[in-house]
């Protein structure tokens, strides 16, 4: 099976993301495409990252993920082909592919990219605008459909790297961190994992805040609460990261929090 | 052929729902995956029985169903698998299935249940927010890969109902209903069958009352009718429910009908 | 390998174009389908036309494109299926393939109709409101499983075809055309391609007026232009019309394009 995602900023209501479709099954008609979102906010290379990254570990080992979120289309930007783990991605070399390498580092995975020079792998007339359709796409078919990362480029060792979401601990102990994504439910999920707040006094005697707003203590899971509906509560995501949202996760009415806001998790 | 359908409160911006399809592939490489919707209004149980009823039934006998609309993740809620009739299910165990229970109660089909209490058909850590991606999809998957439903969990007969939609007849021979859904040209969909107003002088005779405005007559569909544009029509919806639209199906703008609002059919 | 795809104005909420997927693989099992859009403005048959046209030729030769945008559904319009040079149409007989044919028209293509008049190929119970489930969708299925075109129905030369955007050229040299569609980063797409305006001194030395903005200039690629993030620019599209666009492509904030708006280029 030659499992393939694709991620961009296109929309689904033009249909563009579907000529990615088309340009994969002609040369790799067994392709099972799955659409892993192609709704990143406009070329917001940050939010691609987190999705990115909070989804594809899960596909099976080999899959292949093209990713075009790409503003710099059609300039001097380099297109890559990388294998992180056991896993291919195929993308701009803008720094999208951050977040799983700092996974590949934190896990011990080995990392080899490509510089996709080989016009061979590509549509005939590759447009200014399109890339997706006119290369990345076709070199996620052609790495799916079996030629090898190796023979899709030439071998490089320095893809962009762009600045993430972390967490700092300060000289008082308490942590603080920002807003990575605000999901369809207006949950803020935060960029704080449960070991970079192990010498707090997790979940009860810790007060979270975000946005002129103090929770008190952290609670189990959505339907573990006993706070009221328009309370915020604070828990671990299932992404790993710290979550800030309205009890039964219908948050974001409370506070309106937006990527990049300040959250910090303090003792009582 | 392994057919799945996935139904989710998730959204398709953060690529959550994705997670779902790579643990499915994982056990089950050859699963035809289609996304039936993630567009349920956040824990909207009521809402998912309307959709998964709609449209489950379509799909290929053997088709496995899973549906993650579960505001009690993490709690003692249990996790449930059904057969209905030819179709599998899985859920939580929060009332989701009650639609599909009353078509088969209707239909006489025969049905089968299990507390899925088998954590071996589980992903190896499961945590207290992600059930869809941690145990809804593999077990989906594991049926659809041909596990037997009985080797998924313990039998069981009581499955949680909730109460549904209906339909009331009043002494003057007027009936009632609600509104179960606005679709997406903002048509409202109500509790009235056919057969429930077959005493009425259906189609000309009668009147449907909604939100303040009154009907006269039934037309056969969206194009066969005389009516300006913003004049309300009602007829048969393709789901055999009473439809409420503004003519040719962009309604939602002369009235705002929304879920529960009462609707009524009488004599003229 | 058969692949379909489905264009409707269902919208994705609902659930009900997943009806289509159960229905068409109910009668050819191994279909690969794609969602090509589901988020037709409603009944918007010119729109379908633009959205259609734009990435259907993109799939493999013999795929079938099923499309349910139908205004008419339950009269007396008919239901047609098509050959357009190596591509498969079901439709309603609406307007709705003259893109497509306008395209077959100018590379020579063939073409082929059939009136779906053979109620065999059919769901068993055709309601007057779901024409996508009850015959479009079927008809596609068997087509794709091997039913010939021929045999679907009956032959006929006469489908309808609607007035569709253009450019026209003014005695003063300058072209003027429409905005077709306006994409999901707010960029206008417009109705005049490279070749109606090669007498122009394209690209630094035309303007191009849309909406009481005047552009200088065309720019080569979105990340090529020098301009500041609020100005607007013009480039060729990937679709091959000229696109108006803010910087970056996250365009639609300084003027407020409306498919229909009239655009002209002109000598500086």
């Amino acid at each position: 099976m030659t499992f393939i995602t694709l991620t961009t900023d296109f929309g689904t209501r033009q249909g563009s993301h579907t000529v990615l479709h088309g340009a994969i099954y002609g040369i790799a008609p067994d392709a099972v495409i799955t659409d892993l979102s192609h709704e990143i906010t406009p070329q917001d290379i940050r939010e691609a990252n987190f999705v990115v990254n909070n989804s594809a570990f899960f596909f099976p080992d080999g899959t292949v993920h093209v990713i075009v979120v790409d503003p710099g289309v059609g300039t001097e930007r380099r297109a890559i082909a990388a294998r992180i783990g056991s896993h291919y991605f195929v993308a701009p070399d803008n720094g999208v592919l951050s977040a799983c390498l700092r996974r590949a580092d934190e896990m011990g995975w080995s990392t080899e990219f490509v510089d996709l020079d080989k016009p061979e792998y590509w549509l005939t007339n590759v447009t200014n605008t399109f890339h997706g359709r006119d290369l990345f796409a076709p070199v996620g078919a052609h790495l799916g459909a079996g030629v090898s990362l190796g023979d899709l480029g030439s071998a490089m060792t320095d893809p962009i790297l762009m600045p993430l979401w972390e967490a700092t601990q300060h000289d008082d102990g308490s942590v603080s961190g920002e807003v990575i994504y605000i999901d369809d439910f207006g949950n803020a999920i935060c960029s704080i994992l449960p070991d970079e707040i192990a010498h707090l006094p997790v979940p009860n005697g810790v007060k979270v805040e975000l946005g002129g707003a103090t929770i008190d203590g952290m609670v189990r899971t959505f339907g573990d609460s006993e706070y009221g509906t328009d309370t915020l509560i604070a828990l671990w995501d299932s992404s790993g990261y710290l979550l800030v949202s309205e009890n039964n996760g219908t948050g974001g009415k409370v506070i309106q929090p937006c990527p990049g806001d300040r959250v910090t998790v303090r003792s009582q």
